[in-house]
């Protein structure tokens, strides 16, 4: 009887910790917080380590930090793979199990430990396993106060894919023609800079982009000449990735708002008559 | 009898003055202009005051400059708490002055004027002061003129919140894994420019918002590819926000547009009734 | 009657050659590019003429560039008062010819061969002159075929200036407060490239702008987080102005839209009823 | 009777991969995109032939790409002749073929292959014939996959064009003007890095334009102030272009959308009739 009760119980909490509940928001909202804090430290600890005196002097802290951050993440993951029956129904909770465990998040939940369990079992080397520990970054897209901004990113430039292409395809098909143009207009005069045409690409893209490192740079009349005209085509390879992501969110905010209040706009409510759909 | 007549007058002026009045409006505009100039004239002393010939030569003008916006501002200050009965209406005169003091443009006004105050009070140290001068910026948000813009703006971006703070998180994340991906791609061939993933951060910031000032820059071909991509990547990366503030305006003005024209749009031309409220 | 005859068609000529007008239009097309070429080729000539070795070279050539464009723009000068009685009408020829001098375009007009016959009448030094001959860029925004696009920016523009100041405001804020941090951080470890906030704020507009030349650039840790925080910054900045103008743009079409169809939208033509009013 | 069956079946086979047909949609979607994994083959080995050490090593390599490139296409390029009565329908063969061969998409097939038979015809220097080549990039524009996505872009940068142009235009006349501007007041202090006013020209482009490569700077302070003015501009220019292409796509996308559901737009729903047709 004592499990009976208690069960339940717990779960419920876990489930309010982890997902957003519908009461005890408050409780999730300082989880995310939190998870965000750690999600960050561990960036800045990943970052710091790479500093030889910082390493030395702090790698206590440094462990600490993993340790810590990694019992978090597996308690996490654990927690969640116990309450899967409630975030992803299924006929039992072993095939629940299963949807969350290779869900997307799911994943991304498993790549942010897994690096860390990974040479208990199999060895590797660790300086590449230092890199992996990135993947604990993706676990900001699964906070609750985000997702809502996530999905709207990205929904948006998928919609958006194939303009995105082609707009990455006409960058491209520019920076290839700006190096042959260039290396054709100042090979000769700067062997050094430009001693092939992947040189010349290196350069078209740092002046395409206006960057601009300055390593690199036209010297003749007509090799500033191309350089001016790429860099003035560079803002408007700005406007066109701009103005489909803006017309992307536009359209996405207008239908968010025609889903909101369907039937309102195309029935009166009172005399009951169809607006637009009879004709 | 002299002072009953008088006062009211007096604060209708010193509202007339302060606040956009319903007549003698010109007199708000022209103090609103020389409030601005006095801020502008401010900042250009606070700059050229760091130029030890011209703080030398002309202290005593830089002195008559700040003695002079802290007459005017302590004037202002005092005066808004006068009519503060009439722009934070309540029970009380008290009451309305305490609106007022500790409403967020009452704390602006504050904080304009307290840095000169201060060391009359505690004594601290004067170039921490010169830099809290700053806060008299602040003042340009409060101009009547610009309140609505300035209104439209915070608000677009606070209502994109969300979508900005997971910008700036995919910024850092592709900040954090380009210095990775750069320390292990240059850090042997420039160990000088790459000591370690803190200063392939510093490329990776200069390089993703095209800054480039060109103290590092990749030599080898990987590296040099990995520039590229983050260049590119920092083009899409202006797109992103620069959409979502494009359809924020959007929204706004398409909000504002409905709320001035309500009642053609919420009720049924046909029956005459409300159907948007109810609905 | 052989003066009756022609003057009348000689006007209407001048008319359908300078404006677009109803039969004719194609003369005007042409006339319309012909300008445009001598304005490009106007302004070309005035860069090389600033080149020695070209001036020495081909001093004829531009001589006569400037004369054929001063007769030319003179040409047209005289035939916009000879028919401004046509497009700007009032009551006697004095009065429209007047009316077109001290308009907006005509002032253009005159501001464009001004500089040429200034000379004549008063002696100026020749230097200063060459600049204002830059005035005559000016006529590109008369020409018939984008008077609707320079309207479209310039309105759009206008309508958003407010916000537009805020964002300058706001830009130089930022500027100069990143100018005093950065004075702070690394005013002592570079003396010579921070040696007060004045040279600091021309680090800042290098930065925040992403021009980055490379000339001052910070080397302590500070100085590049700071340095780090303002580009990220910058790239929002240009959010700002962006999203401002997007949404302007996008008002201005669909009120031009509405416009076109009013009636259309607000009353059925068939059975008359109002839509929208009645309400 | 074996001529009678197989044909039209080669034909449909040939129009499904070529095209995207009714059924069999996925051949053609395979071999789009087999055709662009070919064509970035070729640009790659366009670049790395200017590499000696490759052209040396893998000139064999290099050679087989360009023959089986030039086989694929040819044989392209001859279906769609002999496909041309479906996809250019007219009153006979010829004319089909005839229609195909000068469309823009025909002559677009034609110059990606054209550089190599070229010289078995007409001797030509093969340096110049390489550059050529580049124009098998556009055969990506006729991707089944993209264009839609190409028509859109061309289609909002056509409807703005002269919109751009003028922004083109404000963008020459700022550069020109800082051009003058910066040459009168650097001119003498380093006239080896503005020696005239083309050289100025270099950069107001390298300023506007944000790329900043750091070869010439301004050191005056007059110098710095136009500098700084040009760059913050810069950023407001972008912003032109980019708020035009912005609002561009945004119509785009409602007018799409309206033509999806014309009627329930178009007609009055009361007494049915259509108004807009008509009034």
């Amino acid at each position: 009887m004592w499990e009976n009760f208690t069960f339940p119980n717990m779960k419920q909490l876990s489930y309010n910790l982890l997902q957003k509940g519908t009461h005890g928001a408050d409780i999730n909202k300082y989880f995310d917080y939190g998870i965000m804090s750690l999600i960050f430290i561990n960036i800045g600890a990943l970052i710091l380590e790479s500093i030889p005196e910082f390493q030395q002097q702090y790698s206590l802290l440094f462990q600490a930090i993993e340790y810590f951050s990694i019992i978090i993440f597996t308690l996490e993951y654990v927690m969640r793979i116990y309450i899967a029956d409630m975030t992803h129904p299924a006929s039992n909770n072993w095939k629940s199990a299963f949807l969350f465990i290779f869900s997307f998040y799911g994943m991304v939940d498993l790549l942010s430990i897994l690096p860390f369990y990974l040479p208990l079992i199999i060895p590797i080397d660790l300086r590449f396993l230092r890199i992996l520990r990135l993947f604990r970054f993706l676990r900001v897209l699964k906070l609750n106060r985000y997702t809502h901004s996530v999905d709207l990113i990205f929904q948006v430039i998928s919609e958006k894919k194939n303009e995105l292409y082609m707009t990455c395809f006409l960058t491209i098909m520019i920076l290839v023609i700006a190096s042959f143009l260039m290396f054709y207009a100042e090979g000769h005069h700067q062997p050094e800079a430009f001693p092939n045409i992947l040189a010349a690409f290196w350069w078209a893209v740092a002046t395409l982009t206006t960057v601009g490192y300055g390593d690199v740079y036209p010297i003749t009349g007509l090799g500033k000449f191309i350089s001016g005209m790429i860099a003035i085509i560079g803002i408007g390879l700005v406007a066109l990735p701009t103005g489909l992501i803006s017309a992307g969110f536009m359209e996405k905010i207008h239908k968010e708002k025609k889903q909101n209040k369907t039937g309102s706009k195309h029935t009166c409510p009172h005399c009951g008559k169809d607006f637009h759909e009879h004709s």
